[in-house]
Order: structure tokens, then C-alpha cells, then sequence
């Protein structure tokens, strides 16, 4: 109730801007105490809320912001004026004054040296900055204090505008800065598996945000809003069509509607970048060959991509998911992914676009080891690849499991820019409802040490460029953003998108530092509510990995949909499309032998990496069962059993939900009651859920281990036969 | 800006409940003049906005509303409750006391005699109101004047209290209130096409807000929502899945999912129902037929009811569509629409369940006007019917088009109660982005005189009951609702679902009267504002005719999406479901000959009805074409040939879209600019859309015609074929 007095009194006082912000904040509170609707927190302001600080925070860093300065004459000029007015308005209750030039202490000053002379006289070195870097200093003007927000573009300028805003959302200090920033990978993308009828593959948060019925002729707030968002966070490019694309996306009628939405993200700097499926010029050209070294072919896409820059003025490039699961490319032509990549960059080379070519690809004969094919097609072509093309990888080599070793193509094409490709989706980790904080999977594989040069040849280097000297480097992230009114279908799913676009900007940043920041600006400073929920969210993603796939387990989901426990799936169209190709769990043991006396896929490690994976002496336990078929008897370092191992890992993964959910419900006073009752009702889904991972799979694996249960763990409820009839048809993201 | 220095001269005093609102006010125009997002007019608060009257009026009002007196002690009193303190406080700045007795002037008192001992004891007469019904009364409690809000139920009650509320928003006076209310029709529920996928058939406001994947677990905020806003109009029931269904949907993980949201409902007297796929005996039970003469059949359909029951109580009943566009139905064993229809009935009376049996049937085979079908198969079952079902007759013979004559089974089952079906989503009038008011239309249907015994017997008075002195009746409206923000993909859609409810409550309203009610709660009660807004949404739909399909023509729209203009359509599997066949434009002239000359669809209906519909002398020139194949030279009304009255009636209706964008621009100021840049971006799509119709057509028609246009018309500016080579493979809420 401090701020309500505090806003009661200042309300009295007229005619200040910090009145109206005063009132803000005892609207919220008087809608708390009267059940309007006024503010409901529903999560649709993400981590650019923007409310309130507390009174002593606001006097102290108003004397901070006393003025603003920035050139508005541009649309990105206008973003970061607009953008400072309103988050310093809602923190701090009161904007800065607009002003042409710094006249008083505290002013902010934001720009590039060529926009602004008090910047320009500074003389600061920006040389290290590059197109998209910044620098925050306290410094001096005319001998006052003030803050600088300088860059060499107006688009850097903007990232440390929304930097300066973080750090009052966060409570950091502005007394001393010194910050320097610049992102260390180029390419930093958002993947929308949407479709053109508004459906998202692998979606879990509603409908496509994209209307395209409604394009080009209407583009509502939301679309500055998600700009704003990203722009936030680093990301500079959003492919707005899924990998499975129709050839639709890249006629004229879908080019004006994707230019419409590019017109909305220019000012933010955010590319747009198409997916294109490899036959369009068959499908929309009237061609009867996608061969890639057809002349005719090449010509089309040359005109294509001629049509799309005229359209789509600064228009990012393709993406291409080419001869992986049904998808038409140029091995339907014997041709190779680099002659298809090559005729695509090609084309887009005169214009300044890019390739991002998917090693996702597995051919229509089944491979011994699905886990080598990306690795075995590709690698021969290490060095064949146009200087505007970016081989995009998958963090590992199945398919975006609750953990995976990193992909071996990492360090195996020195030659080749590869790109990053996580998926923020939570299409394998429980949809929207499990919560499952995955900044720490993805700085696993970021820390993972290929060996690829030696000691320390991380996979953050090989992405970011340094270990081979790249210069086009990316990373993706494959969208969890939805119509939903909370855009990621669960709060706590806002998180991952944003540790994304932390983590795409600078693959080193600690896991935890970023979840502490996302709290900080999504719920509150308050360290008793902070330091409970980072802890809850740094361990969420290990327990998805126990309750559904221990000790190495994967791709055990529901066919299909991928939904809850199915670790019995077998038979139909392919073998590495049912569970029982990844367990090959029998009477003797569990696990999918990839040493040497099996697929033998460990060889595809540098070889420091192959010798500790494919030695059950030395296999990591967190990746025992990938790389190795196990005796149900083999002592664990724990001195359990395999079997017993895997039992008890199933419920401690159980033990955390429940966990989770005690330190939530502890919460209740500490955040507003509505997102409060949604995390805690998706807590209470995500804990009955594990149980059933649990139940379910130990009901399975017990048919093949015949071994009791650990003393004291309970028996499933039900029968295996009850786990497996159970179906979910409508179940969301469904490839269709 | 008297609302702002009004807000903030009360926000000086402090402790008033009065001074919340009026800083919600306050923040509102502090919204507008900084540019935050505080409390954007997204439309998610459709007609129960409660924002802060003028002063003038508040001061008013509250003497009116100083103490509440309602019996909070049940879900539905609370909820009586809660909306008035909500809207109350909303609306007036302040609350009324919540008091257990009226105690001082101004009182409020909600309930039953047997809830409230006061209403008791003022005696009134309750007897014509029924179990819906209710009355409003200025009255005096101990000698202090009050507002009594009585009923006979709680729901009565809470109707009430939305109609008080309703006074406020639209301005009327309290002072010395006599009003009862009853419904005029039994059942008035939503059809909503929703699939259990959440995809929408003919939906354009996103996808289904029902999320069945997290129900029954989660139910948010936006069922209750819903379930407030359906009560205030007075709809009482829902159909939560598409006629055309899946058998899944009575599955018991199903029904428990539909228990959850007719718990959310129950206490606002909404009763969940649920299509039912005639198919599902065999689909989910296992058994060789669906016969309904079968006794297992029976039997299962039975068993099936009493689980319902058990695991919904108060489950309303089964809405069905069989033996039409394919889905199964009793014909497929060779028996009756009543055959069907009993068998279900008998299952669904001993708990009180009612069937809706639609009567939009069209056989395999084709018929010789499909105009003629649902009377052909349904009349000679006419008192056949068990009495808990209902026959759901769609307001046309066709299929909602833009202007259809009634529908000639009105009037023709004496026996049988006739549900209307009116369809609130736009699928034939131009989906979301055109502005179409619809109630015009609605009771252009229920004003029409069937004649059937005599003069005056009017399509409401078969449908209120009055006309064969029926109790069971009904209204069902085909939901425009979705995961949009705005709930109905346009403001200005939402005033159709208002509208069909105010209708389905009482049939005889006058639609600009609703209009005007709409206007006022949804966005102002300025009269510069409402008078020009209710003008242009009372000639909207007319327009739309115009534009579309004048002189009546119909089904003309692009084929399975129904986007656009293709009155080229021909081919396919069935004739019927072809442009040509309904209009058969040839050298000669234009339409379907539905005289004693043609198909004698005409004499379908009484025949007072049907001597004029089938001579040219008499038909109404907006029946025309529907009933006459008619020379291009044919002499109009106007003096024009019908060839240039046709032109000149598409010129007209995009004029009148071209008057409604000026208009909307000249109220910029009058409304929050969310809504208008919305309502202006979708009047423009509108106007360029209603060209394109106009514009196709006339191209089209010409190459029969052969005559050139009007003086002054302009010519298409594309060619035939270019309006034809136009295709829409995405666009939204076709059948798939």
C-alpha cells in the first residue's frame, strides 16, 4: 500500500507528467482491490512493463533523466525517443523533458556522433562498436552531469536505449557507467513454423500472429509491439513462414503482405526473411524442373529475388529446409545442398541477401543411425558453400529433445559458417503448461567443447565466428510466439524467448544472470520473490529431463504430436520415427549403442570428445543411455543400479514439479493474482503430467528390466495397457 | 478534458471509493495524451465497458444507487453482485454500500421473494414472469424510495440487474421504473463451428477460445467473460462444437473438459450443450450401426445420456446436423429425420435434454432446386416429432445469404416447434473487415407473414410460439467469436452477437433501437456520435446486398471459402454447389425461375405468399432473381432496364461504403483511437473489396448481358479474366 499513498498524494498536485504515472500505478492497485479489469496483468507487456519503481528508487534515478535528447527526424530516431518517454514514464513516474540539446544535469543523450553534436564532442571511441553496438557512459556536458547513449547507428542507439532501460528495471545503478556492447553473431533470428492459414507447427500459444487475410491492409499494434520486443533483446530478423512452407509465401500477393509487415519492423531493425520452398519454381513459376543447375531454374529465382527486393526494400533472405522429411531439394535432382544453396545465394547476392540452409535432413532411406546423417551429408561439402550462405544446425542431432549431446557438425566444417538453430518451443519439454527454463539446455551446448582446435573450441566460438574466423555468423530460435493475449502460452515461457535473444546476442552470458533479469522486468525486484523464482526456473529443464527422458533417454513423446509419455511407439512408416529406435530397450539392458561397437556415431566427435562418449567408463551419466546399450545391473556412480537409477531419477523429476509448485503458492502475495492463479494452475497440469511421464514409462521399461522398484517408490496406479490407450487427437502443433 | 480536471479535483479527496474511478478516468486520458498502453480500447470489454459518465449524470445516478442489497450466499447471487459493483463503480465513480437490508434512500434490492425479505414483503406480482423474467420497479422500502430488481429466480434476477445496468450505460432515467421482462423464446443459445482442434469453421475472429488441450485444468479469465456477456443479453445456452463434430467430443475426457466451462457458466445461466455425431454409436461405441431402430443403438444413446448428466449436471441437450453435406444420419438406415431425432429425445427426457435437429439438409442426390429440399423432407414428418425436440430452420432456403426470403418451412409444421437459426458470423457478407450490421436483416426474417393462418403470422410468431401455442421455442445464432482481442474480429461484429441475443429475448425489438443501445454501452452516448454511427449501421447490410448479390441474386461467393466474387463457379461435384446454378445468367436474361414456370419453389408457401413471390408483377424487386429468370430488358420500378438497375445497384452499394468511411473519419474525435484506426483500416478494405464485387460482376455478367453500361458507370478496370485468375488457397474459416 505504499504506493497508493504515495500516488494519493502526488494526485493532488496538478499539472505534472509524474501525476499521471502516480495515477497509473493507483489504478492498478485500486483495480486489485476492486476487481476491475482495468490492468490485469496478463502478460501481453512482457518484460517491457515498465511500472512503477518504488519512491526512493524513482527520486534517485530521475536525477538521471532529467532530460531527453535524441534526433526523432527518423522512424528508428522516433522508436527510441518513444520508447525512453514511455518506459521512464512508467518507471519512474515522470518522462524527461524533451530537449534539442543537453541544458541541465541529468540529461540523457542518445544518438550517433553524425545526430548529435554534444556526442560528437565527446569524441568517444566507437570504434569497436560496429553497425549495432553502444556505449552507456556517465559523462559530462558543459561540465553537468549526463548520461550518453552513443553508437554508429541510430539502430545501436536504439539497443542501448532499451540497455539503459534495463538496467531501472532491473535497479542497477547509473551513477558510473561504462558499458560497452556489441553483439557477437550478425544474424540473430526469430523461426515461425507458421503457415499461411495461421496455423503454428509445433505451436503451443494460439493461432499465427501474422493475419495474413487481414495483410496488407491492416496492421494492428500488435506487430509494433513484437518489434519492440525483439528489438529489446537483440533480434534483428524474424523468418515469418514455416520451414514446410507452401510455395504461396513468394507470390506477389504474399510478398505485399510480408512487405507490410516489414514496413512495421524496419524502424526497429528487424529483417524479414522468407522461407522458400526449393520446387516453388514449378509450384508459381510454371517450370517443370527445380534442378538446381538448370538455367532456366536459376534464372527464375534471379527474377524472384529481383521481385522481393523490389517489394521487400532491405529484405533479410531464405531459409530452406530442403530434402528432410518429404521436403522437395536438389537431391531430387542428384544434386548436392551446396549446389542448392549455392543458386539461391546466388540470387540474393546482388542485393545483399543470405542463405540459411537447414542441416536438418535426413533422406528417404533410413541411415543405420539418424543421428549421423546431417553429419555424413554434409561434411563433404565443407568449403562448397557461397560466402552469403549459413548452414543452420540444430543443437543436437536428433531433434531438439530435453537434452542432447551437441551436434557433431559443430567444429567438422571449418570451412562453413554454421548457424545456431534452437527451438524455443517447447514442442518436446510439455507444450505451454510444463514450465522449463531453457537458457541453461542451450548454454550446455554453447559451453560444450567440441575439441574441434584443441582445448576450449566451444560451440559458442564455432557460432560466434571466432574459432574459424567467420564473419557471417547467426543464431535461430525457432518461435514460441503466439496469438495468445501472453504471446508465449504461458508466462513463464516469455522467458525463453527472451533468453533466446540474450543468448543470440552473446552466447557467453550466464544462464541465471539472464533469468534474474527476466524476473526483475517481468514480475519484481523484490528479492524475496526473485531469488525463489530464479532458483525454480535454473533447475526446471533438468527435471523435464528426468520425468520424461533420464539418463540419456529421447524421442519417447506421443507419435505425432509429441504429447506425454509413448515410449512403447513402434512400427509404421520408418523405424527413427518410433520410440523404440532410440531406447532399444530389451531383457538385457537400454540404450542406443553409438560407440564404436555400435552405429559407431561417436567418430563423428573430434576425437578427445569421441574417446569420453564412447567409453562407458567415461560417458557423461547424463548422456549414458544415447551413446550406450546399458546392462539393467550397471552400478551408477550413485552405486544404484541402472534400473533402480532410472526409477528414481523418473521421480525426483516428479519431487521438483512438486517443488515448484510449494515455492509458487509461497508467492501468492508477491505478484499480481492473475498471472499468480495461470503459472499456478499450469504448475498443478505440469505436476500431474510428470507423474504421468513417470508412471507410464516405468510401467513400460518394466516389461523389458523385470526388476522390482527401488524400495519405497510406488507402483504405477494404472496398467501399461491403460497408458497406452490413452489418445489425444487434437492434441496442439501437430505437424498436421 | 472535463472528465480530466473532474478526475483530478476528486483525486485530492482521499478514502473515497468515487476517487478510484475517477483516476481510472483520469488514466484513460493520460493514456491517450502519453501514449501508454495503460488502458487500451482493444474492445476485449465489448457492451460492458462501465467507463465514468459525464459528472453531471454520475451525480444523478447516485442517488439511485447508495446501498446494494442482493444475497451474495450463491454462485448467481454473486454474480449479481459483483457485475453491479463493477459496473456501478465503473460507471457512477463510485460502488454502492453493500448492505444485508435497504436502510437509506437510494437503495438498490436484487433477488426473489425468498431471497429477499424486503422484495417479499412489497408484494409484487411476479406471476406473468416466469422463470427468466423480471421486473424493475421504483418502489419504497420504509418509507425511502428504492429500486427493486425482482424475480422469480436468481437468474431472473441477474437478467435484471444487467438491464439496470444497461439504463446507465445508455442514459435513461431511474426515477420511476415499471418495467417487466420476460423472454419470448425458451432456448436462445450460440452455435458455435468451433472444431476440437480450435480451428474455427466460418470463423474470422481467430481461432476457439474454447482450449480444450488445458481444459479441463485451466479455465482463465475469458470464459467468465464470455459467460457475462451472453447473460446480459439474455442468451442461456451454448453449443461448444460444430455441427459438423467429431464423435470424440463424447468422450468422457471430453465431457469432463465440457464440465469445466458450464461450471464457469452455471452461475450465469448459461447451459453448455454439445453437437452429437449421428455416428457415434459405431465411431466411439464399438457397435456395427447407428441405426436408430436398433435397440443397442438406442441403448447406447441412452447409457450415453446418463453419463452426460452425471458428468455435466444441467447439460442442456444435443444440437445435429445429419444426413446433410455428408454427415451421417438416420437416412443412411433408411428412417425418417424423426426417427433420428426421437431416439435421441428419448435418451436426452428423462433428464430434461432437449434435441435441436437441424433442418439444413440436402441429399446425395440432387433435387431440382435445392431451394426446396428441407420443406420436401420435413414437413411430412410434421407432428411426428418427440416434444422435447426442436427443428433448427436457418432464416432462408439457401444458405445465409446476404438477402434470402423467409424460409418457407415457417408456417408449414403446425405440429412441430420451429427453431430460427440466424448466422451472427459473417461467412456470406464479406467475413470481418466489412462493416454489416445484421439485425435489420434478422428482422426482416421474423417481420415477414407467413400467411399460414392468415394475415399477421408472422416468422416471429411461429417462432416466439404464439402462432400454433408452442412452449418449447427457440433461437440459435452460428457465433462470430474467437481468440481475437475483440472477441468477434471487428467492433463493429460485435454489435451482431448483441444484436442476436436482444432478438432472441424478444423477437418484436426494433433494430435501430438495438443499434442505438449498442452504440451507446460499446462506445459513446454522445449524440454526434451515435446518431451518425446508428445511421450508417442501419443501411450497412443493404449495402452489402448491393455490392454482393442485389435484385436477389445469391450464392455468387468464391467457391468452399466464400471469399470474394466468383459468380463464374461452375463444375465440381454437385451442380448446387456452383455460382451458375443459382444465378443461370444467359443471352437472354437473368436468375432462378422458382415460379409455377420453373422449379414452383414458390409454392412452398402459403398461398397468399406464394402468388406474389411467383408473378413478376408483385415479387419484391429484392426477391427478383431469386424467384424469376427475368429479360436484361425487363422494365424496373425505377424506369431503368434490370441490366442497368443491376449496375447500378452494385455502384450503389459501394457508394454507401465510401459515405460510412467519410463518416467514421469525421468522428475521429469522438472515440479512442484504437478503435477508430481499426474501424477506419477495415472500412477501407471494405470499400476496395466492395469494388472488386462490383467490379467482377459487372465483367461477368456483361459477356451475357451484352449491353453496355449506364451513362457515367465506369467499366471494370481489369479484365474477366484477371478477377477470375484471383485465388485465396488461405483465405480463413472454410470447411477444410
Amino acid at each position: 500500500m505504499v504506493s497508493l499513498s504515495h500516488g494519493a498524494r502526488d494526485a493532488a498536485r496538478a499539472g505534472s507528467r509524474w501525476r499521471r504515472a502516480g495515477l497509473l500505478c493507483l489504478c492498478w492497485l485500486a483495480g486489485l482491490v476492486t476487481g476491475l479489469p482495468a490492468m490485469a496483468e496478463d502478460g501481453y507487456a512482457l518484460w517491457l512493463r515498465y511500472v512503477p519503481l518504488d519512491a526512493g528508487r524513482q527520486a534517485a534515478y530521475r536525477a538521471h533523466a532529467t532530460e531527453l535528447v535524441v534526433d526523432a527526424g527518423t522512424p528508428t530516431g522516433r522508436a527510441i525517443r518513444d520508447e525512453l518517454q514511455r518506459g521512464l514514464h512508467g518507471l519512474l513516474g515522470r518522462a524527461p523533458v524533451p530537449a534539442a540539446r543537453a541544458g541541465r544535469a541529468g540529461a540523457i543523450v542518445v544518438g550517433t556522433p553524425a545526430t548529435s553534436p554534444q556526442l560528437a564532442a565527446l569524441r568517444l571511441d566507437l570504434s569497436a562498436l560496429g553497425e549495432e553496438g553502444y556505449l552507456l557512459r556517465s559523462v559530462r556536458i558543459d561540465g553537468r552531469p549526463a548520461t550518453a547513449v552513443a553508437a554508429n547507428t541510430e539502430l545501436g542507439a536504439l539497443y542501448g536505449a532499451f540497455h539503459l532501460l534495463r538496467l531501472v528495471q532491473t535497479a542497477q545503478p547509473l551513477d558510473a557507467l561504462d558499458i560497452h556492447q556489441a553483439p557477437k553473431t550478425r544474424v540473430r533470428v526469430l523461426n515461425h513454423w507458421d503457415n499461411l492459414d495461421r496455423y503454428v507447427e509445433r505451436g503451443y500459444a494460439g493461432e499465427s500472429i501474422w493475419d495474413w487475410h487481414k495483410l496488407p491492409d491492416w496492421t494492428g499494434p500488435r506487430y509494433t509491439d513484437y518489434a519492440r520486443a525483439n528489438a529489446s533483446i537483440g533480434i534483428n530478423g524474424t523468418v515469418l513462414n514455416n520451414v514446410n512452407t507452401s510455395a504461396q509465401s513468394l507470390t506477389p500477393m504474399y510478398l505485399e503482405k510480408a512487405a507490410a509487415l516489414a514496413g512495421v519492423f524496419r524502424p526497429y531493425g528487424i529483417k524479414v526473411y522468407l522461407s522458400a520452398r526449393f520446387s516453388a519454381p514449378i509450384e508459381i513459376g510454371g517450370l517443370e524442373t527445380a534442378d538446381p543447375l538448370d538455367p532456366a531454374v536459376r534464372a527464375w529465382w534471379k527474377a524472384k529475388a529481383d521481385e522481393v527486393y523490389r517489394i521487400i526494400p532491405g529484405f533479410g533472405g531464405f531459409l530452406v529446409k530442403a530434402n528432410s522429411e518429404g521436403q522437395p531439394g536438389p537431391q531430387d535432382y542428384g544434386r548436392s545442398h551446396a549446389d542448392g544453396a549455392n543458386m539461391l545465394a546466388e540470387a540474393l547476392a546482388p542485393h545483399g541477401g543470405i542463405v540459411m540452409w537447414r542441416a536438418f535432413v535426413y533422406s528417404h532411406e533410413e541411415p543405420d543411425d539418424r543421428a549421423k546423417q546431417a553429419y555424413t551429408e554434409f561434411v563433404p561439402h565443407d568449403g562448397r558453400f557461397a560466402p552469403n550462405v549459413l548452414v543452420q544446425v540444430k543443437n543436437g542431432a536428433i531433434d531438439f529433445q530435453p537434452r542432447e549431446p551437441f551436434h557433431p557438425l559443430f567444429g567438422a566444417m571449418p570451412e562453413t559458417p554454421l548457424m545456431m538453430e534452437f527451438q524455443i518451443t517447447k514442442e518436446y519439454l510439455g507444450f505451454a503448461t510444463h514450465l522449463a527454463y531453457l537458457a541453461p539446455m542451450y548454454a550446455e551446448t554453447l559451453r560444450a567443447d567440441t575439441h574441434a582446435r584443441g582445448p576450449g573450441s566451444t560451440v559458442a566460438r564455432v557460432v560466434d565466428g571466432s574459432l574459424e574466423g567467420h564473419q557471417l555468423t547467426g543464431m535461430a530460435g525457432v518461435a514460441n510466439i503466439g496469438s495468445d493475449r501472453n504471446w508465449s502460452g504461458s508466462h513463464f515461457d516469455q522467458a525463453n524467448w527472451f533468453a533466446f535473444g540474450r543468448l543470440a546476442w552473446d552466447p557467453y552470458l550466464d544462464p541465471e544472470a539472464i533469468a534474474r533479469e527476466w524476473v526483475k522486468m517481468t514480475f519484481s525486484t523484490d528479492p524475496g520473490f526473485v531469488d525463489p523464482v530464479v532458483a525454480m526456473m535454473m533447475g526446471s529443464r533438468e527435471a523435464v529431463v528426468d520425468y520424461m527422458t533420464p539418463l540419456g533417454l529421447h524421442h519417447l513423446m506421443g507419435r505425432g504430436h509429441h504429447y506425454g509419455p509413448a515410449p512403447w511407439v513402434e512400427g509404421g512408416p520408418r523405424a527413427d520415427w518410433t520410440s523404440v529406435y532410440y531406447h532399444r530397450a530389451d531383457a538385457k539392458g537400454i540404450g542406443f549403442d553409438r560407440s564404436a561397437s555400435g552405429s559407431n556415431a561417436v567418430a563423428q566427435y573430434a576425437p578427445p570428445v569421441a574417446a569420453q562418449f564412447g567409453d562407458l567408463a567415461t560417458v557423461p551419466e547424463e548422456f549414458l543411455l544415447w551413446f550406450h546399450h546399458v546392462p539393467w545391473d550397471h552400478r551408477m556412480a550413485s552405486g544404484n543400479t541402472l534400473w533402480d537409477e532410472l526409477v528414481l531419477r523418473y521421480g525426483r523429476g516428479v519431487d521438483y514439479v512438486a517443488g515448484m509448485r510449494r515455492t509458487w503458492d509461497g508467492l501468492a502475495g508477491k505478484v499480481d493474482p492473475e498471472r499468480h492463479a495461470q503459472v499456478a494452475a499450469f504448475l498443478a497440469i505440469q505436476e500431474k503430467e510428470a507423474q504421468w511421464w513417470r508412471d507410464a514409462s516405468i510401467a513400460y521399461f518394466q516389461t523389458f528390466s523385470k526388476r522390482p522398484l527401488p524400495a519405497g517408490e510406488p507402483a504405477p496406479p494404472h496398467s501399461l495397457a491403460y497408458y497406452q490407450a490413452l489418445q489425444f487427437p487434437f492434441a496442439p502443433g501437430d505437424g498436421k
